[in-house]
């Protein structure tokens, strides 16, 4: 359990949007299910260089597993710790294999174009800071569900969280935290209808 | 076992370094471990635009799996088939899973700099054809055998290719493919002892 701290800031996110949130070095936040059963697309640029930002295949070379147990770290693709996994008060269950939704993705399903992705809100919600992403780094997807099973074989469930369910990560650098809630509709890994994101910034 | 194809070119790999090889839509190359027990780090480039390359979150996706059953393709960030896995004549073990070495990687284990990378065989690879990645992407790793266990701890074991293993890939698209024979002798992925490479490009 995350030990009880006073929240400095609570920001929302609608369902299907993504926003910016700046961190300096030791700040500590909660990403919240809002409503439960909802995936958080997560991305972390160190705050003054967006070519150096949370990678996901450098952080299972750091941790030596598919995604960090509480204690251990995210690390950039300069494997410099930039988040760590402080507590997870949720079933435990987040995904670091799959990419970021994108038009391309929405394509493939059929969608009209204009569908809203992780990929656009990143870029929506840097472009408020005047920051441009190099690419859309591969995020990590808190509350995603994406078992491996005998083989390598990839199973994407509805996610299990119920509302109120979080995370909590803290900031090992100055860094940028973009968070999306992600608005997959045509696969149930939001189980059909995306929904809102908190994040509670919590007071050192 | 691969159909018995003549080969049109062949191209050594020296142990540690790269190579970028041009490919037309359709051609057949065969990646082969020259001694045994080595690394092969791939990258896959489109032949006229370096911003759209092999991604290995969009393959996982597309696959549903963590590294594609002959007969499935990897396809690019744009979710476009780039190569496709048409034979597997070696153990079968390959890894898709942890990054390209760099300099962060041999700072990390001590190495003194200047160290050779698969990330820095890329770059003076491609810069032979005037071409700059905009980032190194996630390779794929061949004949690297990164087991998932329970929990999704990942074990770092030696290849377990014997001399002349191979696969085989079709390019789908105009694109450049790198071939790396990774550097890696701190970690025991080549068995300590890294060795050549060669690519047989294959008569259509």
């Amino acid at each position: 359990m995350t030990a009880i701290r006073a929240i400095e800031d609570r920001i929302e996110i609608p369902a299907g949007t993504g926003e910016a949130i700046e961190l300096a070095a030791g700040q500590v936040i909660q990403v919240v299910d809002a409503d439960g059963r909802q995936v958080a697309d997560l991305f972390a640029f160190v705050r003054d260089n967006s070519a150096e930002y949370h990678s996901a295949p450098h952080t299972r070379a750091f941790t030596n597993r598919l995604f960090p147990k509480v204690g251990e770290p995210f690390v950039t693709n300069q494997r410099r710790p930039i988040l760590t996994l402080i507590a997870d008060d949720s079933p435990g269950r987040h995904d670091m294999l799959i990419p970021a939704c994108d038009p391309s993705r929405y394509r493939e399903l059929g969608a009209p174009d204009g569908h809203s992705s992780c990929s656009a809100n990143l870029v929506v919600a840097l472009g408020k800071l005047g920051i441009t992403p190099p690419i859309t780094p591969q995020p990590i997807n808190a509350f995603m569900d994406i078992p491996v099973g005998p083989g390598g074989n990839l199973t994407w469930n509805p996610a299990t969280t119920r509302a109120g369910d979080s995370i909590t990560l803290r900031a090992e650098m100055d860094c940028v935290l973009v968070v999306s809630a992600c608005p997959q509709d045509l696969v149930g890994i939001n189980s059909g209808a995306p929904t809102p994101l908190v994040v509670q910034i919590l007071k050192k």
